[in-house]
Protein backbone atom coordinates (compact mmCIF):
# COMPACT_ATOMS: atom_id res chain seq x y z
CA UNK A 1 0.00 0.00 0.00
CA UNK A 2 2.08 2.81 -1.27
CA UNK A 3 1.66 6.39 -0.51
CA UNK A 4 -0.52 8.21 -2.35
CA UNK A 5 -3.69 9.56 -3.22
CA UNK A 6 -5.95 7.51 -4.86
CA UNK A 7 -9.67 7.95 -6.10
CA UNK A 8 -11.99 5.28 -4.36
CA UNK A 9 -11.86 1.85 -6.05
CA UNK A 10 -13.48 -2.05 -5.62
CA UNK A 11 -10.33 -3.58 -5.02
CA UNK A 12 -6.53 -2.41 -5.59
CA UNK A 13 -3.66 -4.13 -5.94
CA UNK A 14 -0.25 -3.00 -4.67
CA UNK A 15 3.31 -4.54 -4.48
CA UNK A 16 5.80 -4.11 -1.89
CA UNK A 17 9.12 -5.61 -1.34
CA UNK A 18 10.62 -6.75 2.06
CA UNK A 19 14.45 -6.11 1.90
CA UNK A 20 17.07 -7.57 4.02
CA UNK A 21 20.58 -7.12 4.49
CA UNK A 22 22.91 -8.75 7.16
CA UNK A 23 25.04 -6.07 8.88
CA UNK A 24 27.36 -5.67 11.68
CA UNK A 25 25.86 -4.25 14.61
CA UNK A 26 27.05 -1.12 16.60
CA UNK A 27 29.48 -2.54 18.30
CA UNK A 28 31.01 -4.52 14.85
CA UNK A 29 31.23 -7.63 16.12
CA UNK A 30 27.75 -9.84 15.44
CA UNK A 31 25.98 -9.39 12.58
CA UNK A 32 21.85 -9.22 12.41
CA UNK A 33 19.40 -8.52 9.72
CA UNK A 34 18.24 -5.24 8.88
CA UNK A 35 15.81 -3.74 6.52
CA UNK A 36 14.91 -0.72 4.84
CA UNK A 37 11.64 1.08 5.36
CA UNK A 38 9.59 4.00 4.20
CA UNK A 39 8.09 6.90 6.50
CA UNK A 40 4.19 7.24 5.12
CA UNK A 41 3.85 10.91 4.45
CA UNK A 42 -0.23 10.75 4.22
CA UNK A 43 -3.09 9.27 6.49
CA UNK A 44 -3.93 5.94 6.88
CA UNK A 45 -0.82 5.20 9.00
CA UNK A 46 0.94 8.74 8.04
CA UNK A 47 3.77 9.13 10.37
CA UNK A 48 4.21 5.15 10.25
CA UNK A 49 6.80 3.17 8.79
CA UNK A 50 6.28 1.07 6.28
CA UNK A 51 7.65 -1.47 3.57
CA UNK A 52 8.69 0.09 0.31
CA UNK A 53 6.06 -0.23 -2.14
CA UNK A 54 3.54 0.51 -5.32
CA UNK A 55 0.05 0.63 -6.98
CA UNK A 56 0.39 -2.29 -9.46
CA UNK A 57 1.24 -1.24 -13.43
CA UNK A 58 -1.02 -2.06 -15.70
CA UNK A 59 2.30 -1.99 -18.04
CA UNK A 60 4.92 -3.06 -15.83
CA UNK A 61 5.57 -6.70 -14.98
CA UNK A 62 4.78 -7.49 -10.80
CA UNK A 63 8.16 -8.78 -10.66
CA UNK A 64 9.51 -5.20 -12.56
CA UNK A 65 7.40 -3.06 -9.96
CA UNK A 66 9.19 -5.01 -7.16
CA UNK A 67 12.68 -4.09 -8.39
CA UNK A 68 11.83 -0.77 -9.34
CA UNK A 69 10.50 -0.33 -5.48
CA UNK A 70 13.81 -1.69 -4.55
CA UNK A 71 16.24 0.76 -6.91
CA UNK A 72 13.88 3.76 -5.77
CA UNK A 73 14.20 2.74 -1.95
CA UNK A 74 17.80 1.65 -1.87
CA UNK A 75 19.57 2.27 -5.16
CA UNK A 76 20.35 -0.72 -5.24
CA UNK A 77 19.55 -4.17 -7.81
CA UNK A 78 19.34 -7.27 -5.45
CA UNK A 79 21.41 -10.68 -5.48
CA UNK A 80 18.11 -12.08 -4.90
CA UNK A 81 14.50 -11.42 -5.53
CA UNK A 82 11.30 -13.64 -4.91
CA UNK A 83 7.77 -13.98 -4.66
CA UNK A 84 7.03 -14.13 -1.10
CA UNK A 85 3.17 -14.19 -0.84
CA UNK A 86 -0.07 -12.07 -1.51
CA UNK A 87 -2.02 -10.63 1.32
CA UNK A 88 -5.72 -9.70 0.98
CA UNK A 89 -7.61 -9.83 4.12
CA UNK A 90 -10.49 -7.92 4.27
CA UNK A 91 -9.70 -5.68 6.71
CA UNK A 92 -5.84 -4.63 6.05
CA UNK A 93 -6.09 -1.13 4.88
CA UNK A 94 -9.14 0.95 6.77
CA UNK A 95 -9.30 3.14 3.67
CA UNK A 96 -9.93 -0.01 1.29
CA UNK A 97 -9.75 -3.44 0.24
CA UNK A 98 -6.27 -3.53 -1.11
CA UNK A 99 -4.17 -6.99 -2.65
CA UNK A 100 -0.49 -6.85 -2.08
CA UNK A 101 1.43 -9.03 -3.99
CA UNK A 102 4.77 -9.16 -1.73
CA UNK A 103 8.48 -9.90 -3.10
CA UNK A 104 11.46 -10.31 -1.09
CA UNK A 105 14.95 -9.99 -1.59
CA UNK A 106 18.58 -10.06 -0.32
CA UNK A 107 20.92 -7.34 -0.61
CA UNK A 108 24.74 -8.28 0.22
CA UNK A 109 26.20 -5.92 2.99
CA UNK A 110 28.46 -3.86 0.87
CA UNK A 111 25.51 -2.85 -0.97
CA UNK A 112 23.58 -2.01 1.63
CA UNK A 113 26.14 0.00 3.32
CA UNK A 114 25.94 2.15 -0.09
CA UNK A 115 22.53 2.76 0.96
CA UNK A 116 22.28 5.96 2.84
CA UNK A 117 19.61 6.65 5.04
CA UNK A 118 17.16 9.62 4.24
CA UNK A 119 14.62 11.55 6.34
CA UNK A 120 12.17 9.09 4.86
CA UNK A 121 13.88 5.54 4.39
CA UNK A 122 15.56 4.18 7.33
CA UNK A 123 17.20 0.97 8.09
CA UNK A 124 15.59 -1.03 11.32
CA UNK A 125 17.16 -4.14 12.58
CA UNK A 126 14.60 -7.24 11.79
CA UNK A 127 14.14 -8.15 15.41
CA UNK A 128 13.62 -4.63 16.52
CA UNK A 129 11.03 -2.74 14.60
CA UNK A 130 8.55 -0.44 15.35
CA UNK A 131 4.75 -1.04 15.22
CA UNK A 132 4.08 -0.36 11.42
CA UNK A 133 1.24 0.52 9.09
CA UNK A 134 -1.16 -2.48 7.42
CA UNK A 135 -0.37 -5.93 8.64
CA UNK A 136 3.88 -4.90 7.84
CA UNK A 137 4.70 -6.90 11.08
CA UNK A 138 3.10 -9.69 10.30
CA UNK A 139 4.29 -9.32 6.36
CA UNK A 140 7.96 -8.93 7.75
CA UNK A 141 7.30 -12.02 10.41
CA UNK A 142 6.61 -13.99 7.44
CA UNK A 143 9.23 -13.24 5.37
CA UNK A 144 11.62 -13.74 8.09
CA UNK A 145 10.10 -17.73 8.82
CA UNK A 146 10.50 -17.88 4.82
CA UNK A 147 14.43 -16.83 4.92
CA UNK A 148 15.04 -19.42 7.72
CA UNK A 149 12.86 -21.97 6.38
CA UNK A 150 14.93 -21.39 2.66
CA UNK A 151 18.49 -21.32 4.56
CA UNK A 152 18.12 -24.92 5.59
CA UNK A 153 17.43 -26.74 1.85
CA UNK A 154 18.70 -24.31 -0.81
CA UNK A 155 22.11 -22.31 -0.70
CA UNK A 156 20.09 -18.95 -0.39
CA UNK A 157 22.66 -17.74 2.67
CA UNK A 158 24.95 -17.08 -0.46
CA UNK A 159 23.23 -14.36 -1.35
CA UNK A 160 24.59 -12.23 1.70
CA UNK A 161 28.20 -13.27 0.93
CA UNK A 162 30.49 -12.25 -1.72
CA UNK A 163 32.07 -15.24 -4.60
CA UNK A 164 34.88 -16.48 -1.79
CA UNK A 165 34.11 -16.64 2.03
CA UNK A 166 35.57 -18.18 4.87
CA UNK A 167 33.76 -21.16 6.68
CA UNK A 168 33.57 -18.20 10.03
CA UNK A 169 31.77 -15.88 7.67
CA UNK A 170 29.10 -18.25 6.46
CA UNK A 171 28.86 -19.61 10.03
CA UNK A 172 28.00 -16.03 11.33
CA UNK A 173 25.36 -15.45 8.17
CA UNK A 174 23.23 -18.67 9.70
CA UNK A 175 23.83 -17.91 13.40
CA UNK A 176 21.93 -14.55 12.51
CA UNK A 177 19.45 -15.47 10.17
CA UNK A 178 18.00 -18.44 12.68
CA UNK A 179 18.98 -16.09 15.97
CA UNK A 180 21.06 -18.56 17.71
CA UNK A 181 24.81 -19.46 18.04
CA UNK A 182 26.16 -22.58 16.50
CA UNK A 183 28.73 -24.91 17.03
CA UNK A 184 31.69 -24.66 15.03
CA UNK A 185 33.00 -27.90 14.70
CA UNK A 186 29.40 -29.46 14.15
CA UNK A 187 28.83 -26.67 11.33
CA UNK A 188 32.48 -27.15 10.04
CA UNK A 189 31.38 -30.84 9.74
CA UNK A 190 28.14 -30.33 8.17
CA UNK A 191 28.92 -27.88 5.48
CA UNK A 192 31.98 -29.82 4.31
CA UNK A 193 29.93 -33.51 4.17
CA UNK A 194 27.52 -31.60 2.03
CA UNK A 195 27.98 -30.92 -1.95
CA UNK A 196 27.27 -27.30 -1.64
CA UNK A 197 30.38 -25.91 -0.75
CA UNK A 198 33.81 -26.08 -2.30
CA UNK A 199 37.05 -25.92 -0.83
CA UNK A 200 39.66 -23.57 -2.70
CA UNK A 201 43.28 -23.25 -3.24
CA UNK A 202 42.84 -19.61 -1.72
CA UNK A 203 43.71 -18.72 1.72
CA UNK A 204 42.39 -14.73 3.28
CA UNK A 205 45.35 -12.36 2.52
CA UNK A 206 46.82 -10.19 5.27
CA UNK A 207 49.96 -11.23 7.88
CA UNK A 208 48.24 -13.97 10.11
CA UNK A 209 50.60 -17.11 10.13
CA UNK A 210 47.66 -19.72 8.89
CA UNK A 211 45.18 -17.50 7.55
CA UNK A 212 41.37 -19.10 6.93
CA UNK A 213 40.64 -21.01 3.99
CA UNK A 214 38.32 -19.30 1.47
CA UNK A 215 35.66 -21.84 0.39
CA UNK A 216 32.93 -21.11 -2.82
CA UNK A 217 29.01 -21.81 -3.49
CA UNK A 218 29.39 -25.00 -5.88
CA UNK A 219 27.84 -23.11 -8.96
CA UNK A 220 26.17 -26.12 -10.42
CA UNK A 221 23.51 -25.60 -7.72
CA UNK A 222 20.50 -23.46 -7.78
CA UNK A 223 20.75 -20.63 -5.66
CA UNK A 224 17.21 -21.97 -4.71
CA UNK A 225 15.11 -24.27 -6.70
CA UNK A 226 11.36 -22.36 -8.28
CA UNK A 227 11.10 -25.23 -10.41
CA UNK A 228 9.31 -24.69 -13.56
CA UNK A 229 8.78 -20.56 -12.42
CA UNK A 230 12.72 -19.94 -12.80
CA UNK A 231 12.06 -17.78 -15.62
CA UNK A 232 10.26 -16.17 -13.34
CA UNK A 233 13.42 -14.99 -11.15
CA UNK A 234 15.70 -12.16 -11.85
CA UNK B 1 -9.48 -15.62 -15.65
CA UNK B 2 -12.75 -16.44 -15.18
CA UNK B 3 -15.78 -16.55 -17.86
CA UNK B 4 -17.67 -13.56 -18.17
CA UNK B 5 -17.69 -10.70 -19.60
CA UNK B 6 -16.03 -7.80 -18.11
CA UNK B 7 -15.91 -4.44 -18.86
CA UNK B 8 -12.50 -3.27 -20.00
CA UNK B 9 -9.97 -1.56 -16.73
CA UNK B 10 -6.89 -1.03 -16.43
CA UNK B 11 -5.96 -4.06 -14.58
CA UNK B 12 -8.19 -7.17 -13.24
CA UNK B 13 -7.48 -9.42 -10.70
CA UNK B 14 -8.76 -12.94 -10.82
CA UNK B 15 -8.25 -15.66 -8.29
CA UNK B 16 -8.00 -19.67 -9.58
CA UNK B 17 -7.77 -23.00 -8.31
CA UNK B 18 -5.44 -26.06 -9.03
CA UNK B 19 -7.41 -28.93 -7.49
CA UNK B 20 -5.91 -32.58 -7.06
CA UNK B 21 -6.93 -35.84 -6.63
CA UNK B 22 -5.21 -39.16 -6.64
CA UNK B 23 -7.41 -41.40 -8.13
CA UNK B 24 -7.25 -45.18 -9.81
CA UNK B 25 -6.80 -45.33 -13.77
CA UNK B 26 -9.51 -47.26 -15.75
CA UNK B 27 -7.42 -50.22 -15.16
CA UNK B 28 -8.38 -49.83 -11.36
CA UNK B 29 -4.63 -50.90 -10.89
CA UNK B 30 -2.22 -47.95 -9.94
CA UNK B 31 -3.05 -44.25 -8.87
CA UNK B 32 -2.71 -41.08 -10.75
CA UNK B 33 -3.20 -37.51 -9.91
CA UNK B 34 -6.73 -35.80 -11.32
CA UNK B 35 -7.85 -32.50 -11.71
CA UNK B 36 -11.37 -30.95 -12.43
CA UNK B 37 -11.23 -28.41 -15.17
CA UNK B 38 -13.94 -26.09 -16.57
CA UNK B 39 -14.61 -25.49 -20.26
CA UNK B 40 -14.63 -22.05 -21.35
CA UNK B 41 -17.75 -20.80 -23.21
CA UNK B 42 -16.32 -17.70 -24.16
CA UNK B 43 -13.64 -15.98 -25.90
CA UNK B 44 -10.66 -15.47 -25.40
CA UNK B 45 -9.57 -19.48 -25.62
CA UNK B 46 -13.93 -20.25 -25.61
CA UNK B 47 -13.71 -24.03 -25.88
CA UNK B 48 -10.77 -24.40 -24.42
CA UNK B 49 -10.49 -26.33 -20.90
CA UNK B 50 -9.34 -23.74 -18.41
CA UNK B 51 -8.61 -23.73 -14.07
CA UNK B 52 -11.93 -23.25 -12.69
CA UNK B 53 -11.66 -19.79 -11.17
CA UNK B 54 -13.22 -16.24 -10.74
CA UNK B 55 -12.79 -12.77 -10.60
CA UNK B 56 -11.57 -11.42 -6.99
CA UNK B 57 -14.46 -10.00 -4.90
CA UNK B 58 -14.17 -7.28 -2.98
CA UNK B 59 -16.18 -8.15 -0.03
CA UNK B 60 -14.57 -11.57 0.05
CA UNK B 61 -11.01 -13.08 1.16
CA UNK B 62 -8.98 -14.56 -1.51
CA UNK B 63 -8.76 -17.83 0.14
CA UNK B 64 -12.79 -17.35 0.08
CA UNK B 65 -12.73 -16.88 -3.06
CA UNK B 66 -10.82 -20.00 -4.06
CA UNK B 67 -13.12 -22.36 -1.37
CA UNK B 68 -15.98 -21.14 -3.18
CA UNK B 69 -14.45 -21.82 -7.12
CA UNK B 70 -13.65 -25.58 -5.30
CA UNK B 71 -16.93 -25.66 -4.03
CA UNK B 72 -18.92 -24.85 -7.30
CA UNK B 73 -16.85 -26.57 -8.94
CA UNK B 74 -16.51 -30.31 -7.76
CA UNK B 75 -19.37 -29.42 -4.74
CA UNK B 76 -16.15 -30.28 -2.59
CA UNK B 77 -14.46 -28.70 0.14
CA UNK B 78 -11.15 -29.46 0.04
CA UNK B 79 -8.70 -31.37 2.66
CA UNK B 80 -5.82 -28.82 2.20
CA UNK B 81 -6.24 -25.26 0.46
CA UNK B 82 -2.95 -23.53 0.19
CA UNK B 83 -1.66 -20.02 -1.74
CA UNK B 84 0.25 -21.47 -4.47
CA UNK B 85 1.73 -18.05 -6.29
CA UNK B 86 0.35 -14.94 -8.00
CA UNK B 87 0.81 -14.92 -11.98
CA UNK B 88 0.95 -11.64 -13.47
CA UNK B 89 2.92 -11.58 -16.75
CA UNK B 90 1.78 -8.68 -18.91
CA UNK B 91 0.86 -11.05 -21.91
CA UNK B 92 -1.20 -13.90 -20.47
CA UNK B 93 -4.32 -12.42 -21.59
CA UNK B 94 -5.15 -11.62 -25.07
CA UNK B 95 -8.02 -9.02 -23.84
CA UNK B 96 -5.96 -6.83 -21.26
CA UNK B 97 -3.78 -7.17 -18.48
CA UNK B 98 -5.24 -9.89 -15.50
CA UNK B 99 -3.43 -11.15 -12.55
CA UNK B 100 -4.31 -14.51 -11.12
CA UNK B 101 -3.85 -15.45 -7.14
CA UNK B 102 -3.51 -18.90 -7.89
CA UNK B 103 -4.45 -21.51 -4.49
CA UNK B 104 -4.09 -24.74 -4.80
CA UNK B 105 -5.92 -27.79 -3.12
CA UNK B 106 -6.03 -31.70 -2.99
CA UNK B 107 -9.33 -33.68 -1.80
CA UNK B 108 -9.26 -37.38 -1.06
CA UNK B 109 -10.66 -40.13 -3.29
CA UNK B 110 -13.90 -40.92 -1.87
CA UNK B 111 -14.62 -37.09 -2.11
CA UNK B 112 -13.68 -36.50 -5.95
CA UNK B 113 -15.42 -39.44 -6.93
CA UNK B 114 -18.79 -38.01 -5.80
CA UNK B 115 -18.05 -35.14 -8.00
CA UNK B 116 -19.85 -36.10 -11.38
CA UNK B 117 -18.63 -34.59 -14.64
CA UNK B 118 -21.04 -32.69 -16.42
CA UNK B 119 -20.35 -31.44 -19.92
CA UNK B 120 -18.66 -28.11 -19.18
CA UNK B 121 -16.38 -29.72 -15.64
CA UNK B 122 -14.27 -32.48 -16.85
CA UNK B 123 -11.61 -34.28 -14.76
CA UNK B 124 -8.32 -35.02 -16.60
CA UNK B 125 -5.18 -36.60 -15.55
CA UNK B 126 -2.53 -34.29 -14.44
CA UNK B 127 0.11 -35.69 -16.90
CA UNK B 128 -2.19 -36.04 -19.90
CA UNK B 129 -3.63 -32.54 -20.20
CA UNK B 130 -4.73 -30.51 -23.83
CA UNK B 131 -3.52 -27.51 -24.12
CA UNK B 132 -5.76 -25.02 -21.45
CA UNK B 133 -6.83 -21.53 -21.85
CA UNK B 134 -4.08 -19.12 -21.03
CA UNK B 135 -0.73 -19.81 -18.85
CA UNK B 136 -3.07 -22.37 -17.48
CA UNK B 137 -0.48 -25.21 -18.53
CA UNK B 138 2.55 -23.34 -17.09
CA UNK B 139 0.51 -22.75 -13.36
CA UNK B 140 -0.14 -26.79 -13.43
CA UNK B 141 3.11 -27.37 -13.93
CA UNK B 142 4.36 -25.13 -10.89
CA UNK B 143 1.68 -26.53 -8.94
CA UNK B 144 2.78 -30.52 -9.37
CA UNK B 145 5.77 -29.33 -8.76
CA UNK B 146 5.03 -27.51 -5.60
CA UNK B 147 3.65 -30.80 -4.42
CA UNK B 148 6.63 -32.88 -4.89
CA UNK B 149 8.64 -30.30 -3.40
CA UNK B 150 6.48 -30.07 -0.48
CA UNK B 151 5.82 -33.91 -0.23
CA UNK B 152 9.41 -34.76 0.68
CA UNK B 153 9.46 -32.35 3.95
CA UNK B 154 5.78 -32.55 5.40
CA UNK B 155 3.35 -34.83 5.71
CA UNK B 156 1.31 -33.34 2.45
CA UNK B 157 0.48 -36.46 1.61
CA UNK B 158 -2.20 -37.56 4.11
CA UNK B 159 -4.18 -35.12 2.45
CA UNK B 160 -4.88 -37.56 -0.01
CA UNK B 161 -5.29 -40.51 2.84
CA UNK B 162 -8.21 -41.62 5.02
CA UNK B 163 -7.83 -41.46 8.66
CA UNK B 164 -5.85 -44.71 8.58
CA UNK B 165 -3.62 -46.05 5.89
CA UNK B 166 -1.56 -49.67 5.13
CA UNK B 167 2.03 -48.50 4.12
CA UNK B 168 1.38 -49.88 0.72
CA UNK B 169 -1.54 -47.45 0.58
CA UNK B 170 1.06 -44.69 1.59
CA UNK B 171 3.90 -45.94 -0.94
CA UNK B 172 1.03 -45.59 -3.89
CA UNK B 173 0.79 -41.51 -3.06
CA UNK B 174 4.39 -41.50 -2.81
CA UNK B 175 4.42 -43.03 -6.77
CA UNK B 176 1.58 -41.21 -8.05
CA UNK B 177 2.99 -37.81 -6.94
CA UNK B 178 6.38 -38.41 -8.19
CA UNK B 179 5.27 -40.40 -11.30
CA UNK B 180 8.23 -43.48 -10.42
CA UNK B 181 7.78 -46.59 -8.60
CA UNK B 182 9.55 -46.77 -5.02
CA UNK B 183 11.59 -50.06 -3.79
CA UNK B 184 8.83 -51.55 -0.99
CA UNK B 185 11.48 -52.42 1.74
CA UNK B 186 13.41 -49.07 1.15
CA UNK B 187 10.52 -47.06 1.77
CA UNK B 188 9.23 -48.92 4.71
CA UNK B 189 12.50 -48.30 6.55
CA UNK B 190 12.44 -44.61 5.58
CA UNK B 191 8.96 -44.02 6.66
CA UNK B 192 9.26 -45.89 10.42
CA UNK B 193 12.07 -44.56 11.05
CA UNK B 194 10.83 -40.81 10.72
CA UNK B 195 8.16 -39.71 13.88
CA UNK B 196 5.07 -38.76 11.07
CA UNK B 197 3.92 -42.18 11.11
CA UNK B 198 2.75 -43.85 14.16
CA UNK B 199 1.67 -47.71 13.73
CA UNK B 200 -1.75 -48.53 15.10
CA UNK B 201 -3.17 -51.98 16.80
CA UNK B 202 -5.46 -52.05 13.98
CA UNK B 203 -5.07 -54.56 10.85
CA UNK B 204 -7.19 -54.18 7.76
CA UNK B 205 -9.98 -55.97 7.56
CA UNK B 206 -11.06 -59.42 5.68
CA UNK B 207 -10.80 -62.65 5.24
CA UNK B 208 -7.14 -62.54 4.50
CA UNK B 209 -5.04 -64.48 6.78
CA UNK B 210 -2.63 -61.95 8.03
CA UNK B 211 -3.97 -58.76 7.02
CA UNK B 212 -1.70 -55.30 6.60
CA UNK B 213 -1.55 -53.45 9.63
CA UNK B 214 -3.45 -49.85 9.43
CA UNK B 215 -0.87 -46.74 10.25
CA UNK B 216 -2.09 -43.37 10.99
CA UNK B 217 0.00 -39.92 11.24
CA UNK B 218 1.24 -38.06 14.01
CA UNK B 219 -1.28 -35.30 14.90
CA UNK B 220 1.23 -33.50 16.24
CA UNK B 221 3.10 -32.74 12.76
CA UNK B 222 1.41 -30.36 11.16
CA UNK B 223 -0.01 -31.42 7.83
CA UNK B 224 2.30 -28.29 5.90
CA UNK B 225 4.20 -25.69 7.96
CA UNK B 226 3.13 -22.40 7.21
CA UNK B 227 4.69 -20.16 10.07
CA UNK B 228 3.62 -17.09 10.97
CA UNK B 229 0.09 -17.60 8.08
CA UNK B 230 -0.57 -20.92 9.65
CA UNK B 231 -4.03 -19.44 10.52
CA UNK B 232 -4.65 -17.91 7.05
CA UNK B 233 -5.30 -21.69 5.77
CA UNK B 234 -8.61 -23.42 5.98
Amino acid sequence: MPDSARPPRELDLAVSTVIFALLADRSGNTSRLWLPLVRRIRDPFGERWALPGGWAAPTESLVGTASRNLLETTGLAPTYLEQLYAFGDLDRSPTGRVVSIVYWALVRPEQAEQAEDSENVRWFPADELPLLAFDHNLIVEYALWRLRTKMEYSRIAHAFLGATFTLTELRHVHEAVLQKPLDPANFRRQVESSDAIVRTDERVTGGRHRPPRLYRYNGSIELADNGPLAHHQI
